[in-house]
């Protein structure tokens, strides 16, 4: 099950990349290239920083051709996107929980103590994003609207959790995944959000 | 051969990154690490993605040096170079294909497939720019210019299937060395560039 | 002496994380992503340059916690800290030169070169910055006012110096601190710089 949804994610994370680069006006090779790196570069860091090689994609070339292919089409149907939007945003809140618990599976498996593979879990929910906005010249979205890498967050913690109290894992990952969802609409259909900090110093370093 | 042109290729990558450092009004330490990481990034990521350790520049400290070299002479010969503007692009397509096909070696040797060896050449190809762009504030040229990444894909293409026909790999290397730079320097010629996509919603995630 | 000075550093640099993430008006989860990057970015990007795995932080979770704290706490107190001002910057001096020590041992330890060894001291002790500021869309600080990361090249170099000479290690230790952390003080009591190349071309690649 989290390897269809987490298909589903990856191609809704590209398509997302893919409509970053259209707002900078990138070509076809750019768009395919951020549409590549917004799906699969949290798992890549993860993979990395947790010295799991060979990183993962490396071993799945299909997952290079649905990206790619993902960022492609979006060039061609983001004229009728913002009828989607709706759709859109669900499937990019699925991507964040199932790359959350995939993040934390991995790092689970390496035997990284907890703080670790909660850690791994959000990077691999978020940092796609947050390369994706680095090179596309933006203040990393995560890092500022409604509430999303602290859903992460939550999910690793909940995940963890039921794993530790022996829960069945198959209905783990539906309770974390459906709470994970709830919260994540929650959070945008209330704006929930953290509070913010505004610094605007005279002159400092 | 392929020493010889990457020795020139890391240089004319420095230089380009000494040069996108002065427009940010650098000091000389951030041109030496700009032309560093332009010259030598692109190797780098792909060592680390690829898990191929030690990353080669830390066995070759003699290019840490040629590099930052590189970059400071660049300070004193800026104002002549838009005299060598062109030897300066041809260097520049020659480091392209140059990376591009030591590339697409490392990851052959390594044993990775057929898409991971292309991806590993159009790396080495392609990310010290990007890098360079995004330590100097810039959208990354890569992805919005004249044919580039795309000359970059068709150099790792066409050299793998010439090596897979099992041609002498020194014809090999000049047939595709010389096709990439045919196609780079027509492509700036007579500006072929790729389709780009522009999309400006109203307001959007 | 390192371990304790260490713990000042990383508390040091996570403030100058969440104090330029205030100023791009990130919420409390991008705070306290900033604030961790900043503080263990470097000492993480020579750990993957040198295959140095696992990654010291994951093997100290307290690291996460303390730089995490640090950034939140800073939401706090920042109009407190211009009455900090000085005490902030000595902090952020003694980070340098710790992180810059610290990450030579690591490289020696690792059986690298001389030069790769320098290269790892500079890379832990500015590369969060420059993570920091990547992220906060600012070309980095560090490449651009006084001198900083020149002073982290001397320091490794005395202190390499100082170790082949055969000088007792924890002499070598102070005497290297304490020239740095003089160096830079210097370095902004009087403002000392290194040249800037300032490169304005008309129209160039």
């Amino acid at each position: 099950m989290l390897t269809y949804i987490y298909i589903l994610a990856i191609t809704a994370e590209a398509m997302s990349g893919a409509l970053a680069a259209g707002r900078r006006n990138m070509d076809m090779f750019g768009v395919s290239v951020i549409a590549f790196i917004t799906a699969l570069g949290g798992g890549t860091i993860r993979d990395i920083l947790l010295g799991h090689f060979p990183v993962s994609w490396t071993q799945h070339p299909e997952y290079i051709y649905l990206t790619v292919s993902a960022g492609l089409i979006t060039m061609l149907i983001a004229r009728f996107m913002h009828h989607l939007h709706k759709i859109f945003l669900l499937l990019d809140a699925m991507g964040l929980i199932a790359f959350t618990i995939i993040g934390c599976n991995v790092a689970l498996e390496l035997g990284y103590s907890t703080p670790i593979v909660v850690m791994a879990g959000m990077i691999t929910g978020i940092f796609g994003g947050i390369l994706r906005d680095v090179l596309c010249q933006r203040v990393p979205v995560v890092f500022r609207h409604e509430l999303y890498a602290s859903i992460s967050l939550l999910v690793a913690l909940l995940y963890l959790q039921l794993e530790q109290m022996g829960l069945n894992h198959d209905l783990n990952l539906i309770l974390s995944f459906a709470t994970g969802i709830m919260m994540r609409v929650a959070a945008i259909y209330w704006h929930w959000s953290l509070p913010v900090f505004s610094y605007a110093p005279g002159r400092w370093k």
